[in-house]
């Protein structure tokens, strides 16, 4: 027997690890147990283990935001896949690199149409860059290596690899070769000195940061550049991650509704995208333009979504000899005396007291703009928020940003409607004993949809409509529900309750929900 | 203004009605407000609120598993789809009609790739027999018509409508027409006959039904046939919906493990199916045949999937003169005095005290043998079994059966690993105030895992695979999670605190869970 002999699914661990992927957010079934056995040879290999497959696509969503590395997920067979997808499509959105695996049938059931067969890579294909269904064994090194290449692109893709039980238990033959890691190649010379020529012309322009541009690095030198030419440094309100407060230059997010961000972009002649796509609307309504760039804005790619752009700018604020700025540092806010608990307090409250190097993990949705503004003063932190728009996904990437920083404070912004998707994310926050600090802005509606009805040309919100946005009847117990799942909780219903609660998270360590009241 | 003017949405609702579609489960966005605006016009269509889109597929199955008839859903563009897959995967093995109608970004919006655009027809593919996305606002009457078509099949389907949010708010003219209920057709009477004569032969036979084959009507025509015949009477453990209890024949189940069935089914040497495919196994494991009878068994279709298996049954039954027999009527168990609360105790005890009517939708996994052995004896029920094995079904269908059945006792029986990917179904109960016992065999542990393990080849658990099955770090807390959900809870540790919480539930109506903790 050579040394190297092994099985498929420990062929397949090792070559995760080879390939620097050791960490895996799992709900495994019968078709994954090799998978699972296998730990216990591969120590190296950190098992995760989630309630619900949405919190294990989501933490390595979570987890990638903040390492800009890989995580695995196992799933049990199409099914698990399916309950994973909404927070993949986020995943997508963010390009984050995340390698899915999914269990199969072993090939000579597939042909039964057992039960749980069902069409993975159908269900894959949408949300995945790169599919894959292992063809033999002896494939699964070189399949696994793949799988981490692809995910890890650039940009950052999920690679989804599908391996049939059989080829797990069969005989495999070596891991994979680990790969280079990528690099993110920058745009031409020349592209840069257009582009400085440009801004040096007079036009009144602007910097739509998206991707790595919205890292601290990107954001300085697209400051360095604003101080040299006075274009406007916008952020891509979907932006995977974003750098903020302390002494990180301010950016201008672009508004959630298109007759804000409109307003906002209206005076740009010239927009230099980084990372990013020239902006639109999250919805389209009738009568509205759904672009949010004036109409005769012109459009400059400075870099593309597989570019560096953090590099780009660092090379354009060169390109137009930009000095290296010293920007004002954000005034922390006093913490407020009384008054409302509102989501512009809860904001107050937070910039107050985090410390440095927090990472907010942002899903409030109708308390966003108020919570956005307030928290400009905080400490220095990273800001993480919503990117597909899949519901569901504050939770899960707070856990895999707790799991990828476990040396700094979590804060999870959620909403009471949107955390109620993957609640079971609270659980593995426990289990793992992450330092997550949750806040549910509990308003006991989908308070959006009493703006979006409006909005789409539905008129006023009848009273059987308005049943369908309401939480009240029961209203959810956040308290009851973070206790079930093993997170000490508490309520505030006023602004005095929620800073000492909140200092309280921000004194010890460990998963610690509060529910906020608002008025 | 011509009287019958309306706009997509309210047409879509006013067809779906027409085509006797008067319940959409739901969890609405911004491009379905237009839909849920409506309701306050067409308050004919029963509107539920669901607070993750799982809940809404599985609720849908559950009710076309009572009724024959499809609920329609309404989902919020791809990501709410991808929510909804998993138990949609169940309704399709089930064959469970459901109308799917997912909101999807204007037409104009589309091009733009915004954070929600995803393929929302390659979601919707591998589970859905029918997916069409609206092409105009005035095609909307038509496309929903032949939505409820599809879905009714036969066999029923799952039929994903995508509608465009700029057809929900313009004009669409008139509601689709009420289709035919579609008959189901039957074998030819030469197929018949050659059944007939094959089941005379002297020939050991089984006849295994599924589909409507397992409701009262073909159950018993198949018990005439077995009294006539000697044929043996097996059931697809994975049908949607079987008759039992009371005076209903006595079925044999295939068993789970493919052992136990290869063993129950070696004396056929013919096998007829009745909206049945050739029994296999769930899963396939190393070296073990996946097909369940005998290599050498002969099979006869009395009745296609799409054929009534149960008038098939009662056709076959005249022409073989079989009598009209009377059977035995199941002995209810005595109850349980002390003893330690297992799954078989459980089983008793449910038997001895549901109401004749009862509904039981059964997710439990490691539990699930003992409980079955165990509910023989109950009154006449439903029994509503796992189909496709996406796990999260149990509660879903539950609420979607009691929805279907205000005037029945619905009892969940549930595995506390399966009960914790759509917890959010008990919401939806307190809300609707359903009367659904919800019972939570706690075993702390995806116990099947520990069997399965072995089974592939895997060997024996070691400590870090066995911390991947394991739910007791935190335990998860069934009370206080039903109590966040706004249903009350108890837990029971003994048989006779099992009795009485059980006892109450069945004298009292309304939403009860309770937590059986098993010794």
């Amino acid at each position: 027997m050579k040394e190297s002999q092994m099985n498929g699914a420990e062929c397949l661990l090792r070559t995760l690890l080879a390939n620097d992927v050791n960490l895996c957010l799992m709900n495994p079934g019968t078709s994954e147990m090799q998978f699972v056995s296998a730990l216990d040879r591969v120590p190296e290999m950190r098992g995760v283990l989630c309630l619900f497959e949405g919190v294990c696509s989501g933490a390595a969503d979570g987890y990638a935001r903040m390492t800009g590395k890989a995580a695995a997920t196992l799933l049990h067979l199409g099914p698990g896949l399916a309950n994973a997808l909404a927070n993949l499509h986020n995943a997508r959105k963010a390009r984050s690199p995340v390698v899915n695996i999914v269990g199969e049938h072993s090939t000579q059931h597939l042909v039964y149409d057992a039960p749980l067969t069902a069409d993975i890579e159908g269900f894959a294909r949408p949300v995945s860059g790169w599919v894959r269904t292992v063809e033999q064994a002896a494939a699964m090194g070189e399949a696994a290596a793949s799988a981490v290449a692809a995910a890890l692109g650039p940009p950052g893709k999920v690679a989804t690899l599908i391996v049939p039980a059989d080829f797990s238990w069969s005989e495999a033959g070596d891991p994979g070769c680990p790969g280079r890691k990528p690099p993110r190649p920058l745009p031409g010379f020349e592209q840069i000195r257009e582009i400085a020529r440009a801004l040096r012309s007079g036009e009144t322009a602007g910097i739509l940061l998206s991707g790595s541009a919205l890292h601290e690095c990107g954001i300085r030198a697209a400051d360095r550049i604003r101080a040299a030419t006075g274009a406007r440094i916008f952020a891509n309100r979907n932006g995977a991650r974003l750098a903020r407060g302390g002494d990180i230059p301010a950016v201008e997010r672009i508004p959630y509704f298109p007759e804000h961000a409109q307003a906002l972009l209206a005076p740009m002649q010239r927009l230099i995208l980084v990372e990013a796509r020239p902006p639109v609307s999250f919805f389209g309504y009738p009568g509205l333009r759904g672009t949010l760039a004036p109409p005769d804005c012109a459009f400059d790619v400075l870099a593309s979504e597989e570019q560096d752009g953090a590099r780009a700018l660092e090379w354009l604020a060169e390109a137009l000899n930009a000095p290296l700025g010293a920007t004002a540092r954000a005034v922390r806010p006093d913490l407020p005396t009384g008054g409302e608990l509102t989501a512009a307090a809860i904001g107050r409250i937070a910039s107050a007291l985090v410390p440095e190097g927090t990472i907010f993990s942002d899903e409030s949705v109708s308390s966003n703009e108020a919570l956005w503004l307030n928290l400009a003063g905080a400490a220095r932190h990273e800001y993480l928020p919503v990117t597909g728009g899949a519901i569901g996904q504050g939770l899960p990437v707070a856990l895999g940003a707790a799991l990828a920083c476990p040396q700094r404070k979590v804060v999870a912004l959620e909403a009471d409607g949107s955390g109620l998707y993957t609640t079971q994310s609270l659980w593995t926050m426990a289990r793992e004993r992450l330092d997550v600090t949750i806040v549910i802005l509990a308003n006991r509606r989908y308070r959006i949809l009493d703006i979006e009805i409006a909005r789409t040309g539905a008129g006023k919100m009848g009273p059987r409509a308005g049943e369908m946005i309401d939480l009240t009847r029961p209203e959810p117990d956040w308290i009851k529900l973070a206790q079930g799942f093993g997170v000490q909780a508490a309520r505030a219903a006023t602004v005095d309750e929620f800073i000492r609660e909140f200092s309280a998270a921000m004194r010890e360590p460990g998963p610690r929900l509060i529910e906020a009241q608002l008025s």
